[in-house]
């Protein structure tokens, strides 16, 4: 195992950030490879070159440190949304992409996906999208991202955009079922996954554009 | 608290099956009045006006019982969807209280869609939707009766039944994001609960019907 000596100077705030992101980031090396379950106080401090209780001065406990591991997760799903969609002009083919990319990032990690329900503890938390600070920087960013992308997709169709936030709360529960379908309920005898993937992501996005149409006729 | 008295015959078999539905029932009401900790061998068994081992004959464990209890909720959730889908002539408008039912049952009885994670130790069982034995009569029927509404879908509109299965998996997919997002992920700020409950149960049943269709102009 690789000691990193994370250097730690007492009674400088900025200086407690840059350890505990480093922290954090060691935590994330040792879930990566050993599951939650390798994740302890005591390995963090031991692959940080620290003593065991050191990290006790940057996370509360391990609940703690696995929270930061899940709003990690998060930040990294927002960067993946947007390097996704950069350089491409159609709002309506954005969106599909990055349909595609919201359900690709949690089946290519799925144990950052169960990782939430790991790094909570209350059952009505019991979802890798419910975080306790839902007001976090990155949270907020991705939140942001698919409800802009939905005013776009009503701009680019010619419709009004004043439904585009309930249009992409829809997105997001047609997401979440297929995450579901796809990580948890993995007995239901799904007849072909893989097709389904396609006429899902299809469909989730003309739903929302034909609500947003709907929408703006109805009100019309 | 009401003891039932229930009656044992040894070494008969039907009445083996009677006495252990008549347990499941008791387990039922417990169930429904205290909550899943309310639910133990030895509370079924004094309600039942047995000694508190006789339970044992007819369910391994605790956990077993709860199974019990997770099949009986899938029996009155096949009942519920019969129910509400009798003398509805039209397909497609069977095919949305089909959906409206469905999600209902669920929200219903918040308790019975937890009671699946309860009742199920293993992770990648972690569903309401997938059950030990999938093969159980009533969670084939539930199952069939989706697939058989999208099949009558398929013919009400005039196309070809033949990606009807694959319909009613996206179908199940989306209900399920729907479950998931009114009883998980209560934190997610979704702007309108309500109105998105009637968006999403017409955008889901269209959804079916334009794929039955684009599957059918596909094949030619």
């Amino acid at each position: 195992m690789t000691e990193k000596h994370v250097r730690i100077r007492r009674g400088n705030k900025e200086d407690a950030l840059r350890v505990r992101n480093e922290l954090v980031g060691i935590a994330m090396d040792i879930f990566k490879s050993q599951g939650i379950e390798g994740v302890s106080m005591r390995a963090v401090a031991a692959k940080a070159g620290m003593s065991p209780m050191s990290p006790y001065r940057y996370f509360a406990n391990r609940q703690a440190l696995l929270k930061y591991l899940w709003f990690q997760s998060i930040h990294d799903l927002k960067e993946y949304l947007h390097e996704s969609i950069t350089e491409i002009q159609s709002a309506r083919k954005r969106h599909r992409v990055l349909i595609r990319a919201f359900i690709n990032y949690w089946i290519e990690h799925p144990e950052r996906f169960w990782l939430a329900y790991e790094a909570q503890g209350d059952r009505g938390a019991l979802s890798p999208f419910s975080i306790p600070e839902s007001h976090t920087d990155s949270y907020q960013a991705a939140l942001k991202l698919l409800r802009t992308t939905a005013v776009e997709v009503a701009h680019e169709i010619g419709v009004s955009d004043k439904e585009a936030i309930l249009a992409s709360d829809l997105c997001m529960v047609m997401m979440q079922g297929y995450l579901n379908a796809y990580l948890v309920n993995t007995r239901y005898p799904w007849v072909d996954k893989q097709k389904l993937k396609e006429i899902f992501i299809e469909q989730t996005a003309l739903s929302v554009e034909r609500f947003l149409i709907e929408a703006d006729q109805a009100s019309g």
